[in-house]
């Protein structure tokens, strides 16, 4: 039932070239070609005003009308999803609620004007040396929005992910770059919006999707100059590269890569030696989960040689064998999760994984390395991010030392404290640093599992991600989307009409 | 009573090389040399976590001090002020009025909580199928930020400007490069920073200052490693080449440069009709107040063939006649001055300007320019900003030539409209194009005259600025050097104290 083409100025278009699907048998998949990604950039722009300018109630019934046709077409969805991925069908269903939940948070948070950041200072036509002219505030929406899915997260963070949704939101059209692991989801996905748009009688260029599994169609997607933002999820490379295309442009547009993370669990002494067989427990579950396909997989745990750790180790080495091989979301990543745990068997001492022979193609073997912390220190390669349920243990032979790791990481999205209340002091020394590392700091969590609500941060300093300022999860990542406009003694009849009777605020 | 040195770390520290001062006899400043400047960063770096971590009552009566010795250096700052830029008295002594009321406003801004942006989301313990933690989320400062003063406003955008102000009240170190036209009032201002830093106890390296008139010391700023963010005023080539160099970072950062603009004035032809003289005679006031020499100089005014354009052109040339030659920043500056009034003189019609010889060197008369907009629409050089007082009339045929004009502006500071209640059509018209061009929309003013204040957004689409999400004046200018950071089940003792009894928000 899928047609393999591409959504553009509200109508499926194919191209000459074709791409076979690897995992959907005899479907393919029309590449978009430059002049076809031109005219959906053109095509976004032409419409950016007019849906801009819709009431913020039309655009929150929109995105309202988006989750009921996506839960219409649930049982398509996930079933091209779990051929697409090798997802377990329950993750594909919950992650499917948190895309819908996510559009309708959006939706919500627009039908109230507080995330306009509005101010008015009135005029004081009496003021000396100069009058004070009457200035209002308001936050409008960026321009046509660029977005590329991720292969983790066929649904949350790609075709109407948090990105598309928050742009939406804001009043931005919203270019999305199908990927090309999941593409036949994405267009099960864009038909949803679609119909939407139909329903609600949106501009014909409000959403689009191009369908690209190799460069070109990211690249001239971010070249064009009608693109005026662009949402990212994916490797540290590919976002990296992306970013560079985008500051170099004649003009430079913000990129929003959300690129990688090793996130760091600090297991501190007391809490090691009160329940080290526990926390290593939940340390194998979140390594695990999703074959440790999450951005906030727990990669390095951090511990201090002591009472306590040998029952951790254990306890990950035991959690890690029970969970045995799972499918992997590509036969690239596989082979890149193999890569990176050779890799590390040749830095580091190898706790598991040593019988990485696999019953199935694109399945995978948890796996899990020990390593000093002064190893670890010196060597790059053992800091990097290997994408699976690959973890190393980094023992410190102090204190100072577990000090002297947190100030040489990289940036993180997410930092751990496993503590008990007499870690205190230890913790207390560590936040400070933590927090210059990572976006969101926890204790006695696992990073996995991002909480979509309005205080959540995720993103970091880079290579966490290519914009500190900016989460890519929960409400703030509207802020996106936006820019400042003032208006300087308008008349009410130009004024944006959320502005015209506005109460004083700083 | 200059010593021409750099203030390093708390001291006055001298190097080999000292480049003379063009404007004070005798003077000469040390160009701090790339050990001063890693020495600096790497003392900002040691700093950050002591400077961030005051109380936000502490920093509001620092930069309260700041101000107050900023007064009391009044008379030394305004002497030196008055030989480096040529502005006169009046103007000097006001922009020191501007820049302490800057700081005194920050210092309010961060008595309260508001402008961190804190939001909290209780735990749900009980919430199936997974519990909620407790989430909260605060900004936090970004790291040590460099600043470069602006050759045009020597106190209101250079060493205790925006940027330093707005950046020291969101807890981040200032290294701020002095700008090389008005080294000796850099070191005045510096001087009293340091005063208020030994007064109220701040880290040594809170506040720092580099001089160098090339580009080797802020190119070696920018590329360190330990800055997180840079704030800029000035030339679109120069402000160009630093962000080019922070994007292209291994750690890219944050690059607030606010570059150029032409700030186009709309006048509308029943205004035109009706008060054609009235607003020549402003237009002409605000194009050549301060020799031009402001950011939101009016370069360029559309108007459309018919009743009153010839009184208000002659209202134009008969203003900027009677403002006669006015004394320039710097030779620099001028030379480039009188070569883009050049570049017009053989691409349009010169109404006033041909009477160029001038009596003193840094010395320039205003100069006045009219073209059809079709000529001014089909050559880019005449629509390239020229720093100084030169204006060019562009005349429309009819009003859609007008809304194309419109259409095709690139990004500015300022969109101004000058309109009567008959010109209303066309005013909503033009707005919509004018909101996507501009950070700024000003009805029956002149750009001229940026209010400091809550709802001021002073930035644009590129080439106005290098980051249209972002102010350089005003209250918002404080998000520029802040960051979200989520904090997850964390023991009070761990909060930031503002962060632990917070009532909930969306």
């Amino acid at each position: 039932m899928l047609n393999g083409t591409n959504l553009i100025d509200g109508a499926w278009v194919d191209s000459d070239h074709r791409s076979a699907s690897v995992d959907l048998e005899g479907q393919s998949f029309a590449q978009a070609t430059a002049a076809q990604v031109d005219k959906a950039a053109r095509a976004a722009r032409r419409d950016f005003r007019a849906y801009a300018g819709q009431p913020r109630q039309t655009r929150a019934a929109f995105l309202r009308r988006i989750a009921q046709e996506i839960d219409a077409l649930g049982a398509e969805i996930t079933e091209t999803a779990l051929r697409e991925t090798g997802l377990p069908e329950a993750r594909l269903v919950g992650e499917r609620g948190r895309t819908t939940g996510q559009l309708r948070m959006f939706a919500e948070l627009i039908e109230a004007t507080t995330y306009l950041d509005q101010r008015f200072e009135p005029a004081l036509p009496d003021r000396t040396p100069l009058p004070r002219p009457d200035l209002r505030l308001s936050h409008r929406a960026i321009g046509p929005v660029a977005v590329f899915g991720a292969s983790n997260f066929p649904l949350a963070f790609s075709t109407a992910g948090g990105d598309t949704a928050s742009a939406l939101a804001a009043g931005c059209p919203v270019i999305v770059k199908g990927h090309g692991a999941h593409a036949g989801t994405a267009e099960w996905v864009a038909r949803a919006i679609l119909r939407a748009m139909e329903a609600c009688d949106m501009p014909r260029a409000t959403f689009q999707m191009v369908q690209g599994s190799g460069r070109e169609v990211g690249t001239a997607l971010v070249k064009h100059p009608e693109i005026r933002a662009v949402g990212f999820t994916g490797s540290l490379a590919g976002g990296r590269a992306l970013f560079d295309l985008c500051t170099a442009r004649p003009q430079p547009i913000p990129f929003y890569g959300e690129l990688g993370s090793i996130n760091p669990v600090f297991c501190l002494p007391q809490a090691v030696a009160a329940r080290g067989a526990q926390i290593g427990s939940g340390l194998a579950a979140a390594l695990a989960m999703g074959a440790g396909q999450f951005c906030t997989n727990p990669g390095v745990t951090v511990t201090l040689k002591g009472e306590g750790t040998e029952a951790l180790e254990a306890a990950v080495i035991a959690g890690l064998r029970q969970t045995g091989a799972q499918t992997m979301l590509t036969e690239g990543i596989c082979a890149a999760y193999q890569q990176g745990v050779e890799t590390l068997r040749g830095l580091a001492q190898e706790l598991l994984g040593g019988e990485s022979a696999v019953a199935a193609p694109r399945s995978a073997l948890p796996a899990l390395f020990k390593v000093s912390a002064r190893d670890w220190m010196a060597t790059p390669h053992l800091r990097e991010e290997v994408f699976g349920a690959a973890g190393v243990i980094v023992e410190c032979a102090d204190l100072g030392e577990m000090l002297e790791l947190a100030e040489q990481l990289e940036g993180q999205l997410t930092a751990t404290l496993q503590m008990d209340p007499q870690d205190m002091e230890l913790a207390q020394a560590l936040l400070p640093v933590l927090e210059e590392k990572a976006g969101r700091i926890l204790a006695n969590g696992f990073p996995t599992g991002v909480e979509v609500c309005s205080a959540m941060m995720h993103g970091g300093p880079y290579p966490a991600s290519t914009d500190v300022r900016s989460t890519s999860v929960g409400t703030l990542a509207i802020t996106r989307w936006l820019r400042p406009v003032s208006y300087q003694n308008l008349p009410v009849e130009l004024l944006p009409r959320d502005l015209v009777d506005q109460p004083c605020q700083m």
